[in-house]
């Protein structure tokens, strides 16, 4: 059986919404940040990175929200979540999710870990990094309303794995100060998917 | 046929030494970033992010580096450089490659573009960024040292898109101020890359 590590508000639910999605058989672990619960020698153990989400399978532990959307879709074929049989149309899906965890999740990361690229006491730089956020998320957003959003679902008629992930990160974009007037497809997209049984559920869990 | 723009000393390489070792017909053409001439109408029409690498098909443009090898492995099934039929394999390939487009390419951007996370004029930020870099570069690599690369080759045995894509990225482990003497597996990974025709001659074409 699979079971996910995940924490409250982490990009951990775009999976969490694909085991979902995907019929699986699976349980969670929830891994406390405020407690630090990351970097406690049990959980190093299931991923050095110190991060989550982590995925225990049956033959090893996986770490990366894209691989590990696409290890789901792949392991429930019936699910239809990502056309990894079709090179061209895989790769753009790939794209989609490489974008999401290089560039968007990166830009937003600036706004409350701004400590992972400076020295953690300078004040200044991590205030100049949080002061920044919503003209670098929010510019990766526009591109994404104007150039790669196809609709009604981020790959067209076809619902996939990147739907969950974009929804995961554009649950952030309140905080992240993004001017969400600027991208109404992608709010229109985020409200479509709280409508989902699957998503709804997957948020009851986390934030019960 | 395949033409993938690049920039010299970018990690658009990963993709050309795929290119060249999967024996894809293909053509290249540099984009001199001394130039901004990723910044110009032209190219912003092939991709929109302003970056390289981006490589178009008959079927349309891609970007993200990870998108792209997988693309070219899977195009070109015989040269074996993704196990995409084996979904665990295929995943710890993935993960392998989005955590170096996700953490080790971004902690490196840290020393040259940090312009991107802070305003231009803040000199202050940047420096602090920079001197972070041997650090958080650092770090990385020896997780990747200690945890994930299996040796001879990432993933043991089997050579795949892993190698070419963490050899580019070892490129710059100098300039980013890293003790090479505490990461000597992947120093060696890289001097055996420089032993392949492949990435011979994709060097020679990006640097002639």
């Amino acid at each position: 059986m699979l079971k996910l590590y995940y924490a409250a508000g982490s990009c951990a639910l775009a999976t969490h919404i694909v085991l979902e999605e995907a019929g699986a058989d699976y349980s969670t672990a929830r891994i406390d940040f405020a407690k630090e619960q990351q970097k406690s020698p049990e959980f190093l153990k299931i991923n050095p990175k110190g991060r989550v989400p982590a995925l225990v399978t049956d033959k090893g532990i996986l770490t990366e929200t894209p691989a590990m959307l696409v290890y789901v879709a792949q392991s429930f074929p019936a699910s239809r979540l990502a056309p990894t049989d079709d090179p061209f149309a895989f790769a753009q899906v790939q794209s989609f999710n490489s974008y999401l965890c290089s560039h968007v999740h990166v830009a937003h990361a600036h706004r409350m870990r701004g400590h992972r690229w400076v020295d953690a006491d300078d004040a200044h730089s991590i205030a100049a990094m949080r002061r920044k956020v919503p003209e670098t998320v929010g510019g990766a957003f526009e591109l994404i309303e104007r150039d790669m959003l196809k609709g009604p679902w981020v790959m067209g008629d076809q619902y996939t794995i990147c739907d969950p992930y974009l929804f995961t990160l554009a649950q952030w974009l309140e905080k992240d100060g993004v001017d969400l007037a600027r991208i109404p497809r992608v709010v229109d997209h985020r409200r479509r998917m709280y409508e989902r049984k699957s998503v709804k559920k997957a948020i009851a869990e986390e934030t019960a």
